[in-house]
């Protein structure tokens, strides 16, 4: 294990990080607000612990898949235990594992939020939180390929363990390039959205959060209500924007070099839409006659289904009190998940196509047993590992699921409470139904249910692995094992 | 598609049924019922039907497991067809989609019933809900396997369809042998458990029906309160075989043979005591302050995770009235199911284990990414092809599970009903939570719902492709195509 290079690495997370808290810093100035010396005191004490990281230099810069999951999952533990300290040192969030769990939520791009009464917040908080989303969305480790000097194939690495969806798809051979392309369209569809907001007539402040928070496919809101007191207008808004960036980020790289063709016969994208609409058609339906007019109707099922099926997680309604069928629909939305490649969680349409694929060349194993032909996806041939890692993917999924609803099971909560909150934070969404529904929050979870739900949101957000490997025998005897020469592979 | 040789089975099939008609005209007889007449006149349709679908042989005898599969699937809607008729013309079930429900409840030995007082039912009809369980639960092919004359390897392909388990174990090299050993020991131990039962003071009616029911872990009882009006000894009894009837019928072999050893160092049946002896744990403990007495909380434990967990469904105690954390445990009992090879429902344990050790290989393949050890289990490395099955049988059966949950759905009843619903017939189990737990039964669904829940208890006991293929599209042209030389491969 090259402990040297997983604690530079760290080392510069933590610098990041350390600049990042400069932004809520200038809020604080700007609104004129004591808990500002919190996030410049966190800010300090990470470039500190950074600096001391990345004083000793690593001799060997070579590194393994083993040690980009490590990597991944310590730097996003690391984060999150940094950027709690604010928020609980400043007594707007009192309890230390309640600051943690937001922290998490908020970097996991989850939403789910302990706090019951938002708009108490300072406005220094309200950007904190609205910026985790933003750097948990594409994630702090592309963030860091991008500006740093790249070294041979290794960061590709830790690419493969931060970026969701079931294969890596390097937009440009190079990964550095890859990751800044990545982020300048991030960046680009953020502005817009905050100018689309402004047209609407949200506030500077409402719309940087909004756009940071639905870039991300968060959803921590700055209000109690959500986005139920904003204008239609914005709610369209905030409602396509959830949708396209839950969107695979290749297609929009390729619409940018004017390749619309190949962007628009993307099969994700396509299966994406397909789902989209069909969970709409049934959903509309299904409530009009709660809403009694289909323009609100139409408006509240195209948000709903966006927000969910993106795992982001805000609200324009109380989803929670909608008929049974609508419900069943959003859970379906909710397992799915965005596309691979997005800023948005879940198991990604892309697995859920190769999943169904299987099934169906299964079938046809019986009628033509000598048949020896791939599965294709995306106009290519599958190969059998990508179908391998689907299916383990898929099973260790409902394996982790399942031990984690047994776990919050024994505070003794209904059924649909514990399923609803392990799907919502597993799955980085924020809202669920019953007692976490979209007008409730986490709070009432004791401490063993929120550090299960913490667990499920790193996992879900780092696509399970990285986040088990971390308990794995192996890997800690492997860090803490004094000689580490000749067995980096 | 070798058609003769399809029709030639189920005629086959149809005459056993014939035969097994029989037995509840007897039961009418001697409790002079006059209901038995439909159940004679039953069993001359299916006579008459068998010999017509027999009268003309196949001239090839070979046939492959597409054929093997459409076998099975038609076999057993046939043999529920028919089966149906002597409820629904008695007016015992007074409408049709009922009648046929509670026979393939009856033959997937699922035990969901729509009847909502079975007191008031006959002797008769009362026999023949047994006795569909315990045909169903070896399987009425296995028992046509066992009487026929044997011909070559075709015969596996039905076994391999219709026999629950990842792989199917031929005890001894020959497909008749093996399907004889096993209706032996299914016999045996169906005639031990009546006689420990009668030593329990039922009367032969009762002994005869419970043990049908429990040998096939099906679940029809005889009585409105299922198990709750017996004595503690004829509850603890039935607890026992419930497990028994759950555990690989190779076990019973070896034992039968003296290899004691070798019998108890089997891993699925050591995981699934395992299994069973955690979850009454957590539910004695969980449990005993509503029960107030240890050795009545430890019957009610065992007996009803004994229940669900092989898939049977019979009921001490209202369990729906159980804490939360005790409601998880039994529905993960429910999803596990009992082992291979035993006439239990459920995904298997032998198939639970092997997810789970993929996974643990997943992890370890992240630390020694050039290893290709393979999982190991029962002492055997487990090929490839075995584990690329169970993972396809997991997506598929989540696949329908989900599409099943949407249909039900569609009629607005509450989530916990609606899940509990379809894991509770597709597992073959019986009762589920809510609006379908132990004190419920099924008569409110609509017949959308029905069918869709008729459909899963077939396939679920049919282990998913059986039924599946017979709506494929390859199968139906296939099995319509005039010209069907050469092209049985």
């Amino acid at each position: 294990m090259n402990r040297a290079m997983i604690r530079n690495i760290l080392g510069s997370v933590l610098e990041i990080e350390a600049a990042l808290l400069l932004i809520p810093v200038l809020t604080a100035l700007w609104y004129r607000e004591n808990v500002g010396w919190f996030y410049l005191g966190t800010a300090l004490l990470c470039f500190l612990t950074g600096y001391l990281f990345r004083v000793r230099k690593a001799k060997d810069t070579v590194f393994y898949l083993k040690e980009g999951c490590v990597i991944t999952g310590l730097s996003w533990v690391l984060m999150s235990a940094f950027g709690c300290l604010p928020l609980f040192a400043s007594s707007e969030i009192p309890r230390f594992e309640d600051a943690l769990f937001e922290t998490i939520s908020g970097f996991t791009t989850t939403g789910a939020s302990i706090v019951p009464a938002v708009e108490e917040l300072s406005h220094t908080a309200l950007m904190w939180r609205s910026l985790t989303h933003w750097i948990g969305g594409m994630g702090v480790l592309v963030f860091l390929l991008a500006i740093m000097p790249s070294s041979g194939s290794s960061h590709m690495n830790i690419m493969r363990a931060e970026s969701p969806g079931p294969s890596v798809g390097k937009l440009v051979p190079k990964v550095r390039a890859t990751a800044k392309i990545l982020y300048r369209i991030y960046f680009g569809m953020t502005v817009l959205e905050i100018v689309l907001l402004l047209f609407g007539g949200m506030t500077f402040f409402e719309a940087l959060n909004t756009s940071l928070a639905t870039a991300g496919t968060g959803g921590f809101g700055i209000k109690n209500d959500s986005l139920l007191s904003f204008s239609p207008y914005i709610q369209w808004v905030v409602a396509i924007f959830m949708i396209l960036f839950g969107i695979n980020f290749n297609v929009f790289y390729l619409l940018l070099f004017g390749q619309v063709k190949k962007a628009l016969k993307c099969e994700e994208l396509r299966a994406y839409l397909a789902l989209i609409c069909g969970a709409v058609v049934i959903v509309f339906f299904n409530i009009i006659h709660m809403i009694g007019n289909a323009a609100d109707a139409l408006r509240h099922s195209v948000f709903t289904v966006g927000s969910l099926i993106s795992s982001t997680g805000f609200a324009t309604l109380d989803f929670d009190t909608w008929p049974a069928t609508s419900r069943t629909i959003l859970v379906m939305c909710m397992f799915v998940g965005a596309c691979a490649g997005s800023t948005g969680g879940g198991i990604k349409v892309s697995r859920m196509v190769i999943a169904i694929k299987t099934v169906f060349k299964e079938l046809n194993s019986y009628i033509h047993p000598k048949s020896v032909r791939k599965i294709r996806f995306e106009d290519k041939p599958v190969e059998h590992e990508v179908v391998r890692a689907v299916n383990v993917y898929l099973i260790t999924f409902f394996i982790i699921f399942t031990a984690s609803i047994l776990l919050v099971s024994l505070e003794g909560k209904d059924l649909v409470t514990n399923f609803a909150a392990v799907i919502a934070t597993m799955n980085n969404i924020g809202p669920g139904l019953e007692m976490v529904g979209p007008t409730k929050n986490f709070a009432h979870f004791n401490v063993l249910s929120k550090f299960v739900l913490m667990f499920d949101m790193l996992a879900g957000r780092l696509e399970l692995f990285p986040m088990l490997l971390l308990f794995h025998p192996g890997i800690i005897k492997a860090f803490f094992r004094k000689s580490n020469v000749k067995e980096s592979q």
